[in-house]
Protein backbone atom coordinates (compact mmCIF):
# COMPACT_ATOMS: atom_id res chain seq x y z
CA UNK A 1 0.00 0.00 0.00
CA UNK A 2 1.30 3.72 -0.27
CA UNK A 3 0.32 6.64 1.18
CA UNK A 4 1.16 10.25 1.04
CA UNK A 5 3.83 11.41 2.44
CA UNK A 6 3.51 12.58 6.03
CA UNK A 7 4.46 16.48 6.43
CA UNK A 8 6.51 17.53 9.21
CA UNK A 9 4.95 19.13 11.81
CA UNK A 10 5.69 22.94 11.23
CA UNK A 11 4.27 24.94 8.58
CA UNK A 12 6.73 25.49 5.66
CA UNK A 13 7.74 29.10 6.23
CA UNK A 14 7.96 29.24 2.67
CA UNK A 15 6.10 27.98 -0.13
CA UNK A 16 8.22 26.74 -2.65
CA UNK A 17 6.07 25.18 -5.00
CA UNK A 18 3.30 26.63 -6.74
CA UNK A 19 -0.14 25.00 -7.25
CA UNK A 20 -0.83 26.17 -10.41
CA UNK A 21 2.26 24.51 -12.03
CA UNK A 22 2.11 22.50 -15.53
CA UNK A 23 3.09 19.26 -14.48
CA UNK A 24 5.56 17.07 -16.62
CA UNK A 25 6.16 20.42 -18.86
CA UNK A 26 10.16 19.39 -18.43
CA UNK A 27 12.57 21.90 -20.06
CA UNK A 28 16.47 20.55 -20.03
CA UNK A 29 18.52 24.05 -19.26
CA UNK A 30 22.40 23.75 -18.90
CA UNK A 31 25.29 26.60 -17.67
CA UNK A 32 28.57 26.39 -18.92
CA UNK A 33 31.24 27.86 -16.90
CA UNK A 34 35.22 28.15 -16.82
CA UNK A 35 36.79 27.13 -14.03
CA UNK A 36 40.64 28.21 -12.41
CA UNK A 37 41.80 26.19 -9.66
CA UNK A 38 38.86 25.01 -8.86
CA UNK A 39 37.43 28.96 -9.14
CA UNK A 40 35.00 30.59 -11.29
CA UNK A 41 37.21 31.99 -13.98
CA UNK A 42 34.02 32.85 -16.84
CA UNK A 43 30.72 32.45 -16.38
CA UNK A 44 27.40 34.20 -17.95
CA UNK A 45 27.57 37.25 -15.55
CA UNK A 46 31.16 37.95 -15.68
CA UNK A 47 31.68 37.53 -19.68
CA UNK A 48 28.07 39.87 -19.77
CA UNK A 49 29.90 42.34 -17.48
CA UNK A 50 33.13 42.33 -19.86
CA UNK A 51 30.58 42.41 -23.43
CA UNK A 52 29.29 46.06 -21.17
CA UNK A 53 33.13 47.57 -20.45
CA UNK A 54 33.68 46.95 -24.05
CA UNK A 55 30.66 48.61 -25.18
CA UNK A 56 30.71 51.59 -22.74
CA UNK A 57 34.50 51.77 -22.24
CA UNK A 58 34.04 52.28 -18.27
CA UNK A 59 33.50 49.75 -15.71
CA UNK A 60 31.59 52.41 -13.60
CA UNK A 61 29.25 52.52 -16.80
CA UNK A 62 28.99 48.90 -17.47
CA UNK A 63 28.37 47.51 -14.01
CA UNK A 64 25.36 50.47 -13.78
CA UNK A 65 23.70 48.71 -16.69
CA UNK A 66 23.48 45.40 -14.91
CA UNK A 67 22.31 47.18 -11.85
CA UNK A 68 25.75 45.92 -10.16
CA UNK A 69 27.76 48.12 -7.59
CA UNK A 70 31.24 49.42 -9.10
CA UNK A 71 33.04 47.62 -6.49
CA UNK A 72 31.63 44.61 -7.42
CA UNK A 73 32.48 44.87 -10.66
CA UNK A 74 36.04 45.87 -9.98
CA UNK A 75 36.69 42.71 -8.03
CA UNK A 76 35.32 40.43 -10.47
CA UNK A 77 37.42 42.08 -13.15
CA UNK A 78 40.16 41.96 -10.78
CA UNK A 79 39.78 38.34 -10.25
CA UNK A 80 39.27 37.60 -14.22
CA UNK A 81 42.68 39.63 -14.56
CA UNK A 82 44.64 37.42 -12.25
CA UNK A 83 43.19 34.31 -13.80
CA UNK A 84 43.84 35.06 -17.23
CA UNK A 85 46.95 34.36 -19.12
CA UNK A 86 47.27 37.67 -19.73
CA UNK A 87 44.80 40.39 -18.61
CA UNK A 88 41.03 40.70 -20.01
CA UNK A 89 40.71 44.49 -19.05
CA UNK A 90 42.75 47.35 -18.50
CA UNK A 91 42.67 51.14 -17.85
CA UNK A 92 43.80 53.34 -20.92
CA UNK A 93 45.30 56.75 -19.66
CA UNK A 94 45.74 59.37 -22.24
CA UNK A 95 44.84 59.83 -25.88
CA UNK A 96 41.93 61.56 -27.51
CA UNK A 97 39.26 59.55 -25.07
CA UNK A 98 41.23 60.88 -22.35
CA UNK A 99 41.27 57.28 -20.51
CA UNK A 100 38.75 54.79 -19.77
CA UNK A 101 38.66 51.09 -19.70
CA UNK A 102 39.02 48.89 -22.28
CA UNK A 103 39.19 45.52 -23.09
CA UNK A 104 42.38 43.77 -24.59
CA UNK A 105 43.06 41.10 -27.03
CA UNK A 106 43.21 38.67 -24.71
CA UNK A 107 40.08 39.62 -23.35
CA UNK A 108 38.13 39.36 -26.85
CA UNK A 109 39.46 36.19 -27.64
CA UNK A 110 38.38 35.24 -24.07
CA UNK A 111 34.74 36.34 -25.02
CA UNK A 112 34.62 34.81 -28.53
CA UNK A 113 35.85 31.75 -27.08
CA UNK A 114 33.21 31.50 -24.41
CA UNK A 115 30.37 32.61 -26.47
CA UNK A 116 31.89 29.95 -29.06
CA UNK A 117 31.21 27.09 -26.34
CA UNK A 118 27.70 28.71 -25.26
CA UNK A 119 26.34 28.75 -28.62
CA UNK A 120 27.54 24.70 -28.79
CA UNK A 121 26.05 23.81 -25.55
CA UNK A 122 22.78 25.81 -26.78
CA UNK A 123 22.85 23.58 -29.47
CA UNK A 124 24.07 20.70 -27.61
CA UNK A 125 20.86 21.31 -24.79
CA UNK A 126 18.14 21.61 -28.14
CA UNK A 127 19.44 18.59 -29.54
CA UNK A 128 18.43 16.73 -26.40
CA UNK A 129 15.20 17.77 -26.37
CA UNK A 130 14.54 16.58 -30.19
CA UNK A 131 15.77 13.53 -29.26
CA UNK A 132 13.75 13.11 -26.20
CA UNK B 1 49.11 53.75 -22.87
CA UNK B 2 48.07 51.02 -20.82
CA UNK B 3 47.67 51.24 -17.06
CA UNK B 4 46.61 48.99 -14.67
CA UNK B 5 43.01 48.94 -12.91
CA UNK B 6 42.29 52.08 -10.16
CA UNK B 7 41.42 50.38 -6.87
CA UNK B 8 38.09 51.62 -4.87
CA UNK B 9 39.17 53.67 -2.49
CA UNK B 10 37.88 51.26 0.45
CA UNK B 11 39.52 47.92 0.91
CA UNK B 12 37.78 44.57 -0.75
CA UNK B 13 35.84 43.05 2.49
CA UNK B 14 36.41 39.38 1.33
CA UNK B 15 39.37 38.24 -0.90
CA UNK B 16 37.81 36.62 -4.19
CA UNK B 17 41.31 35.53 -5.67
CA UNK B 18 43.94 34.08 -4.66
CA UNK B 19 47.60 35.21 -4.98
CA UNK B 20 49.00 31.77 -5.81
CA UNK B 21 46.35 30.42 -9.01
CA UNK B 22 47.90 28.86 -12.04
CA UNK B 23 47.04 31.42 -14.22
CA UNK B 24 45.21 30.31 -17.44
CA UNK B 25 45.15 26.71 -16.52
CA UNK B 26 41.31 26.82 -17.15
CA UNK B 27 38.97 24.16 -16.60
CA UNK B 28 35.32 23.85 -18.75
CA UNK B 29 32.61 23.15 -16.36
CA UNK B 30 28.54 22.61 -16.73
CA UNK B 31 25.30 21.93 -15.42
CA UNK B 32 22.23 20.63 -16.04
CA UNK B 33 19.09 20.53 -14.76
CA UNK B 34 15.06 20.51 -15.26
CA UNK B 35 12.79 23.21 -15.23
CA UNK B 36 9.23 22.94 -14.93
CA UNK B 37 7.17 26.23 -15.13
CA UNK B 38 10.46 28.41 -15.29
CA UNK B 39 11.39 27.03 -11.62
CA UNK B 40 13.64 24.22 -10.74
CA UNK B 41 12.09 20.66 -11.23
CA UNK B 42 15.13 17.71 -11.36
CA UNK B 43 19.10 19.31 -10.62
CA UNK B 44 22.22 17.52 -9.33
CA UNK B 45 21.34 17.71 -5.71
CA UNK B 46 17.83 16.85 -5.66
CA UNK B 47 18.36 13.75 -7.80
CA UNK B 48 20.89 12.81 -5.39
CA UNK B 49 18.66 13.35 -2.70
CA UNK B 50 16.29 10.73 -4.80
CA UNK B 51 19.50 8.26 -4.80
CA UNK B 52 19.79 8.17 -1.28
CA UNK B 53 16.25 7.70 -0.40
CA UNK B 54 16.25 4.97 -2.76
CA UNK B 55 18.98 3.70 -1.17
CA UNK B 56 17.91 4.03 2.66
CA UNK B 57 13.64 3.97 2.24
CA UNK B 58 13.49 7.17 4.42
CA UNK B 59 13.70 10.82 4.05
CA UNK B 60 15.33 11.27 7.39
CA UNK B 61 18.54 8.85 6.64
CA UNK B 62 18.64 10.61 3.22
CA UNK B 63 18.72 13.95 4.63
CA UNK B 64 21.07 13.16 7.22
CA UNK B 65 23.44 11.16 4.98
CA UNK B 66 23.69 14.68 2.90
CA UNK B 67 23.54 16.86 5.93
CA UNK B 68 20.37 18.54 4.91
CA UNK B 69 17.44 19.05 6.91
CA UNK B 70 14.45 16.33 7.25
CA UNK B 71 12.39 20.07 6.76
CA UNK B 72 14.48 20.94 3.09
CA UNK B 73 14.54 17.09 2.51
CA UNK B 74 10.89 17.02 2.83
CA UNK B 75 10.12 20.36 0.49
CA UNK B 76 11.71 19.38 -2.08
CA UNK B 77 10.29 16.13 -2.21
CA UNK B 78 7.07 17.54 -2.24
CA UNK B 79 8.01 19.98 -5.30
CA UNK B 80 9.50 17.16 -6.71
CA UNK B 81 5.93 15.22 -6.59
CA UNK B 82 4.45 18.56 -7.27
CA UNK B 83 6.00 18.95 -10.61
CA UNK B 84 6.12 15.52 -11.85
CA UNK B 85 3.63 13.55 -14.21
CA UNK B 86 3.15 11.41 -11.46
CA UNK B 87 4.92 11.47 -7.56
CA UNK B 88 8.68 9.83 -7.52
CA UNK B 89 8.70 9.81 -4.01
CA UNK B 90 5.49 7.81 -2.14
CA UNK B 91 5.41 6.58 1.62
CA UNK B 92 4.75 2.79 1.77
CA UNK B 93 2.68 1.33 4.36
CA UNK B 94 2.65 -1.87 5.96
CA UNK B 95 4.16 -4.84 4.91
CA UNK B 96 7.10 -6.39 6.05
CA UNK B 97 9.43 -2.99 6.31
CA UNK B 98 6.93 -1.66 8.56
CA UNK B 99 6.41 1.22 6.01
CA UNK B 100 9.34 3.79 5.16
CA UNK B 101 9.32 6.23 1.99
CA UNK B 102 10.55 4.63 -1.43
CA UNK B 103 10.84 6.06 -5.14
CA UNK B 104 8.07 5.30 -7.68
CA UNK B 105 8.85 3.66 -11.28
CA UNK B 106 8.45 7.53 -12.26
CA UNK B 107 10.83 8.97 -9.50
CA UNK B 108 13.38 5.56 -11.17
CA UNK B 109 12.43 6.88 -14.62
CA UNK B 110 13.23 9.99 -13.86
CA UNK B 111 16.62 9.09 -12.08
CA UNK B 112 17.64 7.57 -15.30
CA UNK B 113 16.50 10.22 -17.65
CA UNK B 114 18.66 12.63 -15.89
CA UNK B 115 21.63 10.32 -15.06
CA UNK B 116 21.67 9.58 -18.86
CA UNK B 117 21.52 13.17 -19.87
CA UNK B 118 24.00 13.85 -17.35
CA UNK B 119 26.45 11.43 -18.69
CA UNK B 120 25.90 12.71 -22.28
CA UNK B 121 26.39 16.38 -21.13
CA UNK B 122 30.11 15.15 -19.21
CA UNK B 123 30.65 13.79 -22.93
CA UNK B 124 30.46 16.93 -24.60
CA UNK B 125 32.01 19.06 -21.97
CA UNK B 126 35.06 16.40 -22.70
CA UNK B 127 34.56 17.06 -26.31
CA UNK B 128 35.16 20.35 -25.89
CA UNK B 129 38.23 19.92 -23.28
CA UNK B 130 39.43 17.94 -26.33
CA UNK B 131 38.93 20.08 -29.10
CA UNK B 132 40.43 23.02 -27.29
Amino acid sequence: MQGSLSKPKRRPYRRISKGDIQKGDVTIKGRLWFDVGGETYLAPGRVTLLERIDEYGSITKAARSMDMSYRHAWLLVDDMNRKAPEPLVVRATGGRGGGGTLLTDEGKKALKKFNELQMKLKNFIEELKARD
